[in-house]
C-alpha cells in the first residue's frame, strides 16, 4: 500500500493526472463540432475509453493505497465525487439515453478541482460558506413565494406569459431580481397587456388589466428588497470564501 | 402560566408550528392554480380555517403563558405582527374585497420569521441597519426629486410616456437607476420622440425636441450619482447588518 | 452679532428653515404640473418670493453674526453654496432664459444638505474621498480615450450612429460599461449593420462590415477592464466615504 | 551618465513628458475627425513624427543615464513597455498594414501611467493581485467550459445564432454573465426558435425544440453560479488592489 501511496501522491503522477483531464476536456469539445466528429469519430471514440481507463487505474490505485483498509477510500467526499463521474460512464443506458451519457462526461472537467489543492480549497471554501448563508437563502425564498403568489393573484389574467402560474411568476421573479428588462413585466401591468408587450401574442390575454398603481408598487418593492437580499446572499458567499 | 409558557416554548410545539405554517404556504400556493382550486376548492378552504384557528390557539397560548398581566404579549414587536397577521383574516370584508382577504393570508408565510430565531435575528439585524442610512437615503431623495423636477420641465414635451408628469419621472429614474434599458430614455430625448422609440405612440408626443446635450448630460450624470448612492445605500444596510 | 448667532443657531429657526426649504420643494414640484401652474400660478409666485425672501433674511442673519467681519461669512465653502442658489435668482434673465431660472430654483433642494447637519457630514465625506479616487479615475478616463479612439477607426464606417465620431463612441463605451444592451453594439459590429441593427436606419450606414474577431476582441475586453475599474472607483468612494 | 540621470529625474523633463503624451492623445484623438484630417493631414503627421522623435530622445536619454551597463535600461518592465510603444512605429509596415500602425499609436496614451507614479503604482497593484485570483479565474473558466459544452450539445439544433459552435456557446455564456438581455437566451430555447426570438432569421433554424425545464434549469444556475464566481474575482481582484 506505501507503493500505491507513493504513486498516487508523486509529483509526476498528479502532474499526469492533470494532463488527462485537460485532454479529456479538449476531447469533449471538439467532439460539440459536427464536421470534426464525423472524420475523427473513431479516434475521439478511443480517446474517451482510454481516458476512462486511466481514471479506472487512478481509482483503483487510491484504493490499493488504503492497504487492508480500502473503504476509506470512500471517506474522502472529493473520492466519492471522483468515483461516480468515472461510475456513471458504466452504466447501462439505452441508445435512447445516449445524451445523458454525453453529457455525463463533461463532468470529468470539474476533476480538475479534485487534483489541483488549491482549486479544491477556494471551492470548499465556498461550499462551506453556504451554510452560514442558509438564512439569507431563506429570507430570499419567501420573499420570491410571497410574491410569487401574489403575482400570480394579481396578474395572471392580464399577462398569462409571465404570471400564469406560480412556477412562470417565480422565474419572472428571478429576471426581476436580475435586473433583466424589469420594466417590460411592470409596463405590461401597468397598461394593460393589450396595449404593452403582447403584439402578436394576443391571443394568450385571458383578460387584460391595466393596474398601474398595483404594478408599480409590487415591482419597485421587489427590485428594492430582492436585490438587497440577494447581493447580501452573495456578498455573504464571497466575505466567508474570502476569510477562509 | 408556567404550563402554558411550557408548552409554546416546548420545541414540539415550535417545529409544530413551522409545519403549519408550511402547510399554510402550500395551500396558499395550490390556491393559485384554477384547476387545483376548482377540485379541491373545499379541502382548501377546510385546511385555511383549520391553520387560522390554530393560530388563535397559537396566541391563545401565548397570552395565557404571560399569567396575570396577559398585555404583555404584546410588548413585543413580533408578537404584535403575529398577532396582526391572524387579526385581518377575521376582519368583515365584503365579497367585493375577498381578493384582499386572500392577499392577507399570502402574509402568514411571513410568520416563518417570528417562528424560526435565526431568521428573526437576521431581519432584525437588517431592519436595525436602516436607520443608520437614513441621511443616504435622504440624500437618493433629494437627488431623485431635483432629478424628477428638472426631467419633467426638460422632456415632458418630447417624452410624455417617461417624464409626462413628476411621478411620471421619478419612475423612470428609478428605471435608470436600475441601468435597466436606460439608453432607451436618453436616446428618445436626444434624437427627440419623432425619430426614436415612438413608434405606434406617435399621437402621443406633444412636441417632439431633439436635445442632445441636455439629455446625455442629464442621463450620464444621474447614472453616476444615482447608482453610486444607492449602492452606497445597500451596501451600507448589508455591512451593517453583517457586523451584528 | 451675538444676538444674530443666538438666532441662526437656535434650534426653532434651523427647523423654521428646513420647514422653508421643503415648502420650496414642495412648491417647486406642484410647477411642473400644468393645470395646478395655470389654476394656482399666482400662489405658486407668491410662494417663490416669500421662500427668497426668507432665504435673503437667513443669509442677511448669518453675515450680521459675524459682526465687524462679515467676510467671514465667505469662508464657509457651504454658504458660498448657499449664497449661490439665491444670488442666481436675481440674476437679470431675458424673457428667452425664463427656462433657466426655472431650473435654477431646483437647486434650492440641495439647500437641505446644508441645513442638515448629517446630510453635510455624509457629502462631505464623499466629496473628500473624491481626491484619493483621482488616479482610478484618470485610469478609466485612458481605457475611455483609447477604447474610444480605437472605436471610432474601427467602427465609424459600419456603425455611424454608435462609433461615428469620437464623442457618439465615448458615449456608447459608457452605454457599454453599465452593460445596457452591450451586446446589440458588438453585434452590430459583428454581423456588419446590414444585417443587424440598422432597420429602418440603413440610410444611414456608410460601410456595412462584420469584423467578428474585431468586434468580439474590443467589446468584452472593455466589459472586463471598463466594468473592473468602474467597480474599483465605486466601492473606492463608498469605502473611504464609510471610514470617516 | 550622472549628467543624462539628473535631466530624466527633473520635474521639468517629467513635466515636458506628461504634456507630450497629452499632446499625442489630442493629436490621435483630432485624427479620427475626417474633415480635421483632410485639413490639418499634414500638420498632424508632423506632429506625430515631432512626438516620435521625443519619445527616441528619452529613450536614449535614459539609456545613457544607465553609463556603461545600458542593458539596465530593459531590467525594468516599464522601459520594456515604452520601449515597445515606440519601437512599433518603426517597424516597416506595407501600406495594407497602416491601419495596424494607427491604432499602435493609440498606445502612447497608456505611457501616462508609466510616467505618473501613482498611477503606476495602482495599475502595478492592479495587476500584482491578478495572480493571487488564478484560482478564481480557472474556476470561472471551467465553469464557462462545462456549461458551454453542455450548451452546444444541448441548444446547437435550436439556437444556431448563439449556440450552433462551442465559441458561439462561450461569447454567449459572457452575455449572460453580465445579465445582458439574458432571458432572451433562456425564452428562445424555452419556447423553442421556432416561437421566440427568430423574426426573420427563421432559415438558420436547423430544428426548432421547446426544452422548458432544461433550458430554465441551465441558465437560472448559470446566472447564479456564473455571477458569483465572476463577483468574486471582480471583488477580490479590487479587494487586493486596495489593501497594496
Ligand atoms: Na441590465
Ligand atoms: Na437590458
Amino acid at each position: 500500500s506505501a507503493f500505491f501511496t507513493r504513486i498516487h501522491t508523486s509529483n509526476w503522477f498528479q502532474n499526469a493526472i492533470v494532463g488527462v483531464i485537460l485532454l479529456a476536456a479538449i476531447a469533449i469539445g471538439l467532439d460539440t463540432y459536427p464536421s470534426i466528429r464525423s472524420e475523427y469519430g473513431g479516434v475521439l471514440s478511443f480517446l474517451d475509453k482510454t481516458i476512462l481507463g486511466i481514471f479506472v487505474v487512478e481509482i483503483v490505485i487510491k484504493i490499493l493505497a488504503e492497504g487492508k483498509k480500502p473503504w476509506r477510500y470512500f471517506k474522502d467526499g472529493w473520492n466519492i465525487f471522483d468515483f461516480l463521474i468515472v461510475a456513471v460512464c458504466f452504466l447501462p443506458f439505452n441508445a435512447q439515453y445516449v445524451a445523458v451519457l454525453r453529457l455525463a462526461r463533461i463532468l470529468r472537467v470539474l476533476r480538475l478541482i479534485t487534483v489541483l489543492p488549491k482549486l479544491q480549497l477556494l471551492v470548499g471554501a465556498l461550499l462551506r460558506s453556504l451554510p452560514s448563508m442558509v438564512y439569507v437563502g431563506l429570507l430570499l425564498s419567501i420573499l420570491f413565494y410571497i410574491y410569487g403568489v401574489t403575482g400570480t393573484m394579481l396578474f395572471s389574467q392580464n399577462d398569462p406569459i409571465h404570471f400564469g402560474t406560480l412556477q412562470d411568476s417565480l422565474l419572472s421573479l428571478f429576471r426581476v431580481v436580475t435586473l433583466e428588462d424589469w420594466t417590460d413585466l411592470m409596463y405590461i401591468n401597468m397598461y394593460g397587456s393589450a396595449e404593452y408587450g403582447y403584439d402578436g401574442n394576443q391571443d394568450l390575454i385571458i383578460q387584460s388589466q391595466a393596474q398601474p398603481l398595483l404594478s408599480i408598487t409590487y415591482f419597485v418593492s421587489f427590485v428594492l428588497f430582492g436585490t438587497m437580499v440577494m447581493l447580501n446572499l452573495f456578498i455573504g458567499v464571497i466575505m466567508n470564501g474570502m476569510q477562509e
